[in-house]
């Protein structure tokens, strides 16, 4: 099938075609990965029955090395013949094995102890190798742009509207604070993915047939594949560990689509305090030559739009009648997009925001613009702290004197008779702060640097 | 790309290797159907140009040829160098046609005029050419089957507990008279799709450089590609027409759920009233080779959980900024997926229900089960209408001395003698429901009939 | 109870202390409301049973009077005692009659013939009284708007860059437009709702034993209640009537979320285009008393964001067992609250729209900022069309020239010798243009007009 | 205001008329209760100003005292008139102290750091007073049934159909330990809630003015309420920490509902397993007076139903542009819903899980229908591990073969001559199984036992 054949935009555009993304998640979110990682539960189950003595050391190793050699082709051909995908990649792998390593393929297992096993185990490395790694990129790439620019005044902004100084730095380390966070429960939930070995209706039925333990048993296949079991399987492991897998991914994707929007917003005309680095031969529009469009921010947020509400189905799928009915076959099959388009949108940001350019000039000038007013809320909370009886009200009749007639806030206020006494007990900080808006940006720039300390500690960048 | 490199499940599993739907929805559903709309939109436009006197109909003719001729993947090469789809896809035109035709291009359109324009195009035609007509053939089956069966007799279910009876067409009587409405819907819903050639903020700018009247240009080029336009653009067509496509969609997607479920739950072993058919070599269960489970209704189920939340995609999609902001780009694109998987279900149910095995002797088993209860709801109906003071409770109390003593519920009736004068009013009929509840269908089968009859009419089946 | 014992803040804030929205929506939305609109269907039904002869008139009256004088809290009370709503229902209206009137009272029918006809009485009443009406308020006073500012040059904006001009009317237009369409969709569900009168299974098994004619019968009680019985109801009616109300109202309270978006934007600081009014108490910030924040738009926005996911409920609603199952009983009590936000969310923005400050001065001033880019695009077109071999590209390169060198680019286009030619030819309209960015808004304000006019019709405004 | 007014059902019918539902969450989730945790922050607030010596504790007591009188009405109308409620809140504590303490109230603050901090507070009082023993009940109620049924032979079924041998008791714990973890999770993230006194955008720039050490003196304000500070507030703590509340929730919420549905299908006339224990008055139908609903089962699933799509919600706040727009304000309002829809549930679930009737004779009924059939597993297993060369094979076609002649399988096995040889080698016990499948349960009792006795341990029941 040619790639521009698919539907799928990920399969023919944002993983398909991006070599960087496609090399990092093929080894467990293809297909083929899927049949890979079925193989490779079904060679450690003989593994562990010849570590226990149960068939030879070389029947498993003949086991390993047919399992190697299963393709998802033959696999799928089979299927289209006797309509059962597992039983199916049973027959293939006996195919390609001795008669007397036969009976010990697939043994005492049911379907879903491979496909859960694999699929947990698929998660698992995906998460741990790709997810956490490429994510931490993107934490090291804020928490670069938060120090140096720890001290880059900015006006806070609230509903929209100048509120009360920040520095863009600080800006930032709210987003190395969220993200460093998700990454923690991130891997948590990676870590915590489990797989089963017990059987079709998780009672170790078969396995009981022939084994003291089969817990033990169980733990021991598992322990192949870097997994634990669960606490109660049915025919299924219980659905909560993947789907707090999938929870901490999409409440992570939120806070990209929170940065996303945050900087296209900064990237307004009228705004401008910050821009997408262009290329030399980009084109911005189609009609517009001169635009520069946050196409990057905005694809962030789309695919966020894209895949946040998919967890629906995730939440659906924990409802499984009995020891399972099979109505999370398909649906289950589409989990993997949500983790490849959020790594797709943490690489794409961390190339935008790693040269990002932070405009100076316009951070001053949107800074300035109500720079005056900005000195409205120190003043009534100091009036208030030097019991002035009314300090809200008082200074936001001063505000509506001020913008009528054109006057500096700062002014009025040295002007204001009624305000002389109050202003009298200020210390000298507190005039400076009345006097020069800039220095009101509280601790924003000592906080940013604490902030990237302790995430580059914790998460060893 | 090798298929099985593929992630998502439509491209590598229910599309790309279903020979069905993959040849029915490629021409609309691929990226590379995408570009050849696309390319048909910039074909009308200098088609139009033509026929207004803009240019000469032979610069038609050979931007004509030229669409055609374009690839995906060069379009995609040209995309990798400039970082603008729509540009590259002109330039890619523009190559292929002579220095007279080169103007005639893309004249006075912006990027998501020819975007906008194709994909209403090309969800129109597969909803027309597709949905309608796979979704007619189920209608039909299930007509074939609800006339058949319209006589046979079922135990109708509330809360799963046996209540009165209907006849098994009529259950899938409703499915014919849901699914009609929805047929409906869904065709409206695609005819209604619209397109636009009006500019970049979508008040005609560039056109109306050249056009006294761009409001008709627009009308006479969306005219060449079956369409309309909106009532008012910006940048892109109101969100709302593939939204309600999206919803008309969805809604029926929910009816093809709920008849799954109706069927997965009746194939149960303990009522067993219908099956579906098992082909020579399907096996069922790895380990259970006894089983017969009902895979195809619960694919259906799973498919309806993985694409119903996705239209809260669509929702979130109706809000972009002013003109436009991008941040519906890369979600739109998944809109198909939703199609696809309706088309692929549709198209699964009418195979299954198709060869619907119907187990007359456990319908009848499960009916007579409760039927002498039954009666509890006409009896207790007639007594209230004959004037008895306390009908539902007296007859609720003989209802539980039948399961008490194991007596049947007619006998005790019939031995009442606090009942007699008013079993003397009841009508020969009234007698006969008493003593038979299988006569107690009302207007089952009848009305099996009238919807099938008129849904027969009404789609011209 | 007290208002502020709740806990829903529709009860406690928005609907329950917003006398005109309580008032509006009391006599539909309240529990005492779903009570009264039940007994008028007890009430129907024997009114019909009279209309045929089969009770007296006297009796039907008998009825109707009783029907009238039940109360909530006694049915509520008569459900603790007996766990069954509609029996609790049905008893105190019986308590309330004559022993000759008791047998007529809820004859032949199930709870849900009760329920679900009541329900859908209600919601199409409170549609056409009420959400369409407030609709058409909204509608009339952005008609009004639109109409006033056609004229008023503003600058479009695409990816929150200056693209090329609209006029503020055309901004407006666009929701006249798109909520237009939304109403007529609106009223469209709402008269469309279905009841049915078919009894536990929909067979019409019960009145059946009474009339030949069961379904006429039903549609004479509908008929009572406004409505039309459904296509096959089972023990309920098809879910997607009711589900096709939600979809339209919460598609147009999406379009109500993108214009408190739009005008969000437009009030930021930098921006100011607009304004809420403030009043004259009103604190802004309760430590900011300069701010004017858009709490209204803000609102609106975080409405739509409780509101919209809750269709997803809908949805799963639509699936219920055989001839049903019961669990959509709770879901689906919290349906109204949808269209309560809905009618609050629409009142609240026509109170803002009404009184928008619309500031010339920025407007103007933010257009200025770009506007000698903006012909950017009217060059290019006309470039190519006058066959300039690279136009875009040689378009591109003098906007970055013009960014560069601080030099207008109208300047940089007239002293451009390689243009000279193409210049030429342009029309003397055409070079109006690009000497006056301001004439490049198309057919903007005419198109406003036609929007305004038509809407203005159509709605009989 | 009327308890049956109000137009969500929680208010009228759940939550405001379930006296044990409205006492337990009443002091956290009534908007009464909000202004209440409102109240207490701004007294902790001078409480650690008078510990610093800001002002004396005699201001403390008096904000104290005055902070316990204020009234929701009060502050209601105070917003009435200056349509900002903190600011309402601060004027009502304000006018209840001398003019000494006035400036005392409210000190440095900005509204959401008092909203924001009292919403955590209530939240995780209520997690942990409510939500955490509430659970904790049902779960002790699941762990006694567990035990109780750990020797109940049950039928286990996928797909809806018989396949293996459990206990009735395995089966119940599997919730037991699914909801074991859900405890924890919910606990944890209860616990984790945050609160903020860092001001306007974040930074403490008010607070600055006055401490040296202002993240000090928030952690001694939020110690006050038993909250912690958030890594990174802005105007805002980040959403992540409730969205985690939530979605552990609403995870346990899913489990629920699977429990839900599983008794559901167990009390379907056909299976009759288990059922709701009535109680005496208790009316099944209002027409069908022998049914028994599953109405409690039914309500849960639909709760669930209502409020899972509503986590959309809350990952739909998590976007707020820069340090904060306000357009989750009205939307987290409605968060309390889902907790207190699932403390009902809860409580439902426990009322009927401890009253659970569980029908001995049907599922020895049930489980002998295909007691034959069940063999067919460990049969083909052992004959696969003593190497039959098609075991799975030649099992399938005698199952067949046992349903066309109605031979019992177990005859059919031992009168295959060609399997004669691999009987020989069977074990006692295996042979055991082969001819009594009640003794293929695996390990299910000892597993109950194991997961009963862990939990009781973790959750010190």
């Amino acid at each position: 099938m040619d790639i521009f054949d698919n539907i799928n935009p990920l399969d023919f555009r944002y993983y398909g075609r991006s070599k960087k993304i496609f090399d990092n998640l093929n080894p467990y979110f293809s297909e083929k990965a899927m049949i890979a990682y079925m193989c490779k539960v079904e060679s450690s189950l003989t593994r562990v029955l010849a570590n226990r003595g149960v068939c030879s050391k070389a029947i498993a190793d003949e086991v390993e090395q047919a399992c190697k050699k299963v393709t998802a082709d033959e696999v799928y051909e089979e299927e289209d013949r006797i309509k059962h995908n597992i039983r199916a990649l049973a027959n293939k792998i006996r195919e390609k094995v001795s008669k007397q390593a036969k009976p010990f393929v697939h043994f005492t297992t049911t379907s879903h102890d491979i496909i859960n096993t694999a699929e947990s185990a698929r998660l698992k490395d995906a998460t741990l190798n790709v997810v956490v790694p490429f994510t931490i990129e993107l934490e090291k790439t804020l928490i670069d742009l938060a120090k140096r620019e720890k001290d880059t005044l900015q006006i806070g902004r609230t509903h929209g509207q100048h509120a009360e100084p920040i520095t863009f730095g600080f800006g930032i380390a709210e987003y190395v604070s969220r993200l460093g966070e998700a990454i923690l429960e991130i891997k948590k939930a990676g870590e915590n993915l489990r797989g089963k070995i017990a059987g079709a209706v998780g009672a170790y039925n078969a396995s009981s047939l022939f084994f003291k333990d089969p817990e033990e048993f169980e733990k021991e296949v598992l322990a192949e594949m870097g997994l634990k079991p669960g606490g109660h399987s049915t025919q299924i492991v219980e659905p909560e560990y993947e789907l707090k897998l999938v929870h901490s991914i999409v409440s992570a994707f939120g806070i990209l689509a929170n940065l996303a929007d945050d900087m296209r917003h900064l990237q307004r005309s009228e705004i401008a305090e910050v821009g997408e680095e262009f290329e030399k031969d980009q084109v911005g529009s189609s009609t517009m030559p001169h635009k520069r469009n946050p196409i990057n921010f905005e694809n962030v947020k789309s695919m966020w739009k894209a895949m946040m509400p998919r967890i629906t189905t995730v939440y659906l799928d924990q409802i499984s009648e009995h020891q399972r009915d099979l109505s999370n076959s398909a649906s289950s099959r589409f989990v993997p997009e949500i983790i490849t388009a959020f790594v797709a949108s943490v690489n794409r940001m961390n190339n935008v925001m790693g040269k990002l350019v932070v405009d100076n000039e316009n951070l001053k000038k949107n800074f300035d613009k109500n720079a005056d007013m900005i000195i409205a809320e120190p003043l009534y909370i100091l009036l208030a702290a030097y019991d002035h009886p009314d300090a809200h009200e008082h200074v936001r009749k001063l505000t509506l004197e001020s913008q009528k007639t054109g006057k500096p806030l700062t002014e009025l206020v040295f002007d204001d008779k009624s305000l002389k006494s109050y202003l009298d007990k200020f210390t000298d900080d507190q005039l400076d702060v009345l006097k020069n808006p800039k220095k009101y940006t509280g601790v924003a720039a000592k906080k940013t640097e604490k902030i990237c300390r302790k995430w580059g500690i914790e998460l060893e960048i």
